[in-house]
């Protein structure tokens, strides 16, 4: 496995180091739907995204969902290990969105070395600063823009992942991403629909017009 | 100056980096309402807060306010030194809600010395992991709490940190906190008074029944 695809300081850390990463790390092939972490599950560790798909989201009581970001192919999950830093006091939830090949670096480990080493430690910062980025722009995001907007917005994000302007997602998942009920994004989707900028069947949407929802993210 | 008191690992830097930090701080009084870093000013530093208050908030284009979190004595402000970190991608703005004095380390210094050592960068790292978890806790208000909720908190959090009832605070004041409009604001605050939970006069908002207010935000 090639430890430098995902942590560009790689050469810097001393062969120990490198051994102690090597040796505490596993893989798993995970399927479709299944939660690698749930909010209350024991730590995990650092997850490494081989080829697939992740999703991090948060969960309410009552069971509703928002996306807090995604992790594609070379991306590193930093909170599935939030048991290394206890001045993380909050729960995320990781479900793989494909079939996923994914390696687990041991907290323990990744603790120890990263308490040693400085590179290794400010590289984790990065990692957090680009997470705490996202999140960041999701607040902007539920603050500042209207429903139509961000529902265009997640469209066409959708689109640009799976590579096609059909996307097979229900109203129910769509809800679950932007934190909303499924009659509001069903009541968006039929609005879109009569400005023929989608077309909708079972569980299917296809974007007709993406000219049109870029217009309305204000990307024009 | 004590640093230990604002770095518990202070003690495990080297003397050479304890002279670059000691060397590399100045101090600033500030008044109360001074902006001390919008969003777009070059980098000032990392901030530490020797006495007053501080708030961090983002500005939506429109000039509409959310407060992000609050910084009180002993506290440190990283954001103020986000060019420390390319992966940082957002912009925070601080402004001193009361008199303060604060001690600001110039960004290059802590740069050069949180890149050398372990125990400095990893501090670092908790740092943010704690206003990472100050803005999960706040997505999850926004989008899973009814507003009579936030509202309640609020005042609750208000009459803690000032120690009165009698909270000296306009409408506009709370909805530039809260990243609502005043009109929401005030509506609420005047079903608050019916319900016998505050009093309103110009420009002070009286917590009558701070049991009925706790009740509200699911704590009694």
């Amino acid at each position: 496995m090639n430890f430098e695809e995902y942590f560009p300081v790689w050469h810097k850390l001393s062969p120990l180091h490198q051994k102690m990463l090597s040796e505490g790390t596993a893989v798993r092939q995970v399927k479709k739907n299944t939660v690698l972490r749930g909010g209350e599950e024991e730590c995990l560790g650092l997850l490494l995204v081989c080829s697939g798909q992740l999703r991090a989201y948060i969960l309410s009581e009552d069971g509703r969902e928002v996306t807090i970001y995604r992790l594609f192919e070379r991306d590193i999950c930093l909170f599935s290990a939030s048991c290394m830093m206890n001045s993380i006091q909050f729960d995320i939830t990781i479900e793989a969105e494909k079939d996923s090949e994914i390696r687990i670096i041991s907290p323990q480990v990744y603790a120890k070395v990263m308490e040693e080493s400085a590179p290794l430690a400010n590289y984790t910062n990065q990692i957090m600063a680009s997470r705490f980025s996202e999140v960041m722009w999701l607040v902007e995001r539920i603050m500042w823009q209207s429903f139509d907007r961000r529902l265009a917005e997640f469209l066409l994000e959708e689109s640009r992942i799976e590579e096609t302007g059909e996307l097979r997602i229900t109203h129910e998942k769509i809800a679950s991403h932007l934190g909303t009920a499924r009659e509001v994004v069903t009541r968006m989707l039929r609005y879109f629909k009569s400005e023929g900028l989608v077309e909708l069947s079972r569980g299917v949407v296809e974007i007709l017009d993406e000219d049109g929802l870029l217009k309305l993210c204000g990307q024009d």
